[in-house]
């Protein structure tokens, strides 16, 4: 991998929510990489417990961490992601001209039009350790401010799931907002609510109509289905 | 069926959001009662196209109406709901004592200590017609109240989904808040929130903790898995 990278949007963590917003800005045309500091996708049901049932996954009577992680897989290949595991990131900075750039472990700095945090409940006690809290991430020179944390996790509009800072997001666990419940069905739901402000804030503010998968016939050839 | 009939919860609409609040309420001891205007359970996509591919159900590369509907239907059996198809809701009423009680179109009446209102687009153009939208059930003599209208939905809370009725709610595609989609997994998402508000709403108020499948054995047992 080169020292520097671009993709549309970046998403630091790798759980059923990042991996559904791979789906939901694919069908857009939006690329996406994902890092992890795990060295596997399917956060950490899939990663600590993949085999464990789970009966609330909507329209699943039962499945697991790993077949669901494995189908969340399946549905995000057409959008063609990009994987960096098991490196953590440890700094987040908005760059003058508005862009994101995010810096890894291991020196790499990943740049992208938005930044999406989907960390989990965020610290996980697994080696080889240096666990990073998203909303403890170190904010880089270009950018003075703070994550609103909100009851554990970072505060986000329900509405777009944006932080207060423009183009940095935050879906699943790692979020918080009236009625937050962590479950996996929620994450998804930000995921798609996500898409469309980063829609528009990758586009400068331009509004486009939401597409359908069942009556978008761009949206089922970007899924390689028409 | 007699002539007046009780649940815990009655569900207007039969389609994806209200099938999974079946599975919802079902974990924390309620049982539901749906009427739908169908003859089947599923809502629109499960009837007028079951066949027809849908991409976007987060962990299905591809499904249909109609095996979504099949497996949503299979996870919500152990909560054992109650269905009246075939028949319209066509007046909703609060009664005194704050239950509710919803009249159908062939005089039925049917009681319950909350209601959600789950009915799609809300107007279908299938015979026998008579249709009714869910915003113009006709309120009965105990209710002097308007349901609040929003871009076509049902306005709702985004943190409980209720509407500004106490105990009356509205999930998936009737109802509208800021940032809405009309999405099969939003649904899911209102669904699982609204359920939080209405176990409230049900125990006068009381604040319970949210449980989980994957750690309550009460929950699993309720389901039959433990």
């Amino acid at each position: 991998m080169s020292n520097r990278e671009n993709a549309d949007v970046l998403i630091v963590g790798a759980g059923p929510a990042a991996l559904f917003a791979i789906f939901q800005l694919g069908i857009y045309g939006f690329r996406c990489h994902l890092v992890d500091r795990l060295d596997r996708a399917g956060g950490q049901c899939a990663v600590l417990y993949p085999d464990k049932p789970i009966y609330d996954v909507p329209g699943f009577p039962e499945t697991c961490g790993g077949a669901l992680t494995e189908l969340l897989m399946r549905q995000a290949a057409p959008c063609e992601p990009r994987f960096t595991l098991g490196r953590a990131a440890v700094e987040l900075a908005c760059e003058a001209d508005g862009t994101w750039e995010v810096g890894l472990d291991d020196g790499t700095r990943l740049r992208a039009g938005g930044v999406i945090l989907a960390t989990g409940i965020g610290m996980f006690d697994i080696p080889p350790g240096g666990a990073v809290e998203a909303a403890e991430l170190v904010p880089g020179p270009a950018a003075q401010w703070p994550l609103e944390r909100s009851r554990g996790g970072i505060r986000v509009d329900p509405a777009t799931f944006e932080t207060a800072r423009k183009g940095l997001f935050a879906i699943g666990d790692a979020c918080d907002y009236p009625g937050k419940l962590k479950l996996i069905l929620s994450g998804f739901h930000e995921a798609a609510l996500a898409t469309q402000q980063m829609r528009r804030h990758l586009s400068g503010g331009k509004r486009s109509s939401v597409e359908y998968s069942t009556t978008s016939r761009r949206v089922r050839q970007r899924l390689g289905r028409d």
